[in-house]
């Protein structure tokens, strides 16, 4: 029998207890799973980074911490933290990126925003957008999310340069790397999508300086994190016409305050943290799946690097 | 040396005769273009339905009408018409209209309206859709146009049903047909695209007794053809809550009259026949090929078959 401890916001367990339940039960694991298992008896963590624990020092047994977020920049820097550390990697939350990258990138190449906000009886002459194989869209950061992303825009008919801080090959997007590899993945983008790790290089890694690289007039779309972007050097872009438009969907403090400048800028539409969600169902299977793998004695997947923070 | 007569609206000879010069000259043709040709001469015309060219008959010699329009329900009943006709098949048409219809089935799964209509300030609960696999697509008409978007939608997850009058078998789409599979088709859908040919039958396809088969809050897409739809029920289904939003890009008066309640009316978005738009480049490279396939005694490409109006 496994103990395991769910920690996370009460409200998370009204919505896992089944899902997580059931899929233990499909995987073959003897499963005992609680909000309230003594530290010591504890061998796997189903781990919310607002949750409960924060302190893993009396979790002496525990074969690993299985993240039921993405992101877990919040916790890979805890120092009590020794145990193995999972992040989830879910289809459906790729699914669901995928549709919401797509769609706002669709958006703003047929300048949706126009008709959506302009209803006034005027039937106006349209100046039709390039097709897509003339708007270059390049995403910073092409793991399973990016990767996914930059597949569905090529399919559309974009042609799609994916960067990374390490090399790498995906069929149908031109990879770039590095510091100059950077500078090259920016030149003359059209459309700019943020789906990297937040980590202390990525950090601004849309900043007064590169923020110049695209083409003028481009449009920035941020599922990823919020302190990717510097805000003040964004605002200042869209003020002088170089960036178009920014959807951000991450921010530096969210709930994002109601006084933060990017809610009142014409050129700024934000949306509330809802890029991609996790939903209980799937997330469950894979967490279920994941702890069979530690039980059969196999290396467990989506395991952070705790040296490169994802 | 091919006579060939160019006959449109005055704007689209300054776009088109150079792009045509250059396909001919590409496609290997012997050819003089021009609007002055007088009718015993010509061989080919290039034809535009709001053109000056309304009486096909001194054009005795002429092999083919090659349209510069998708659409040619406005001539194929004119009975001076005994000439072969062509049907313009252009791939940037269909990707445009693939960009188009995924963008706009994108934005209301998404409820992308909310956000870009409502930057009060206010962080939101936000009910997240559910994932394109649970968000039945049905697309009535699938020809060249349907079909691609209902590739494009497929490989996005939305399960897409395809709808034509005669029996079709097209991968990843479910293809229903006739009257009974019309019924089918619309039932339960939460997505209608309109792509069919205007012709008597399609004429108020969806009309007050077929508003009722999708899904309560379903939204329609219509890129088609404006009399596949019966206004007055329309704006019914939309005050009943039966249907949640109409894109109308096509309608059937266009211009449409600033004073028509479509658009005022909150749950209808018009854009002004945008959703694909011809490139002279690329359909004067499909007209020029086409010719040149005449000239070779092979069949035409895209030709329209007066018996079934398209």
């Amino acid at each position: 029998m496994l103990n395991i401890l769910f920690s996370a916001q009460p409200a998370r367990w009204d919505e896992y207890q089944r899902p997580l339940t059931e899929a233990f039960a499909k995987a073959g694991l003897q499963a005992n799973l609680s909000r309230d298992h003594g530290p010591a008896d504890v061998d796997y963590i189903v781990f919310a980074p607002n949750g409960p624990v924060t302190d893993f020092t009396p979790y002496k047994k525990t074969k690993a911490i299985m993240s039921l977020w993405a992101g877990v920049e919040t916790v890979v820097d805890n120092p009590t933290l020794t145990q193995p550390l999972c992040r989830l990697v879910d289809d459906s939350l790729t699914n669901g990126m995928v549709e919401w990258v797509v769609g706002h990138t669709l958006r703003h190449h047929l300048g949706m925003d126009e008709h959506i906000t302009r209803q006034d009886g005027v039937w106006r002459n349209f100046t039709y957008p390039p097709v897509a194989a003339h708007r270059p869209v390049t995403i910073l950061g092409i793991g399973a999310l990016g990767a996914a992303c930059g597949q569905a825009l090529h399919q559309l008919g974009f042609p799609v340069t994916g960067w990374s801080r390490r090399a790498k090959n995906i069929p149908n997007i031109t990879c770039m790397h590095g510091d100059d590899g950077l500078r090259a993945a920016l030149s003359d983008a059209q459309v700019v999508i943020l789906l990297l790790p937040q980590t202390p290089q990525t950090e601004n890694i849309l900043n007064a300086q590169s923020l110049n690289l695209p083409a003028r007039g481009a449009f920035i779309i941020n599922p990823g994190r919020g302190p990717l972007i510097d805000d003040a050097a964004l605002l200042a872009a869209l003020d002088s016409g170089q960036i178009a438009h920014a959807t951000l969907d991450v921010f530096r403090t969210e709930p994002l305050p109601a006084t933060h400048p990017f809610w009142a800028h014409p050129q700024i539409t934000v949306t509330p943290h809802i890029a991609s969600s996790t939903r209980p169902e799937t997330a469950s299977m894979v967490i279920a799946e994941n702890i069979a793998r530690g039980e059969a004695g196999q290396p467990f997947h989506y395991l952070v690097d705790r040296t490169r923070g994802y």
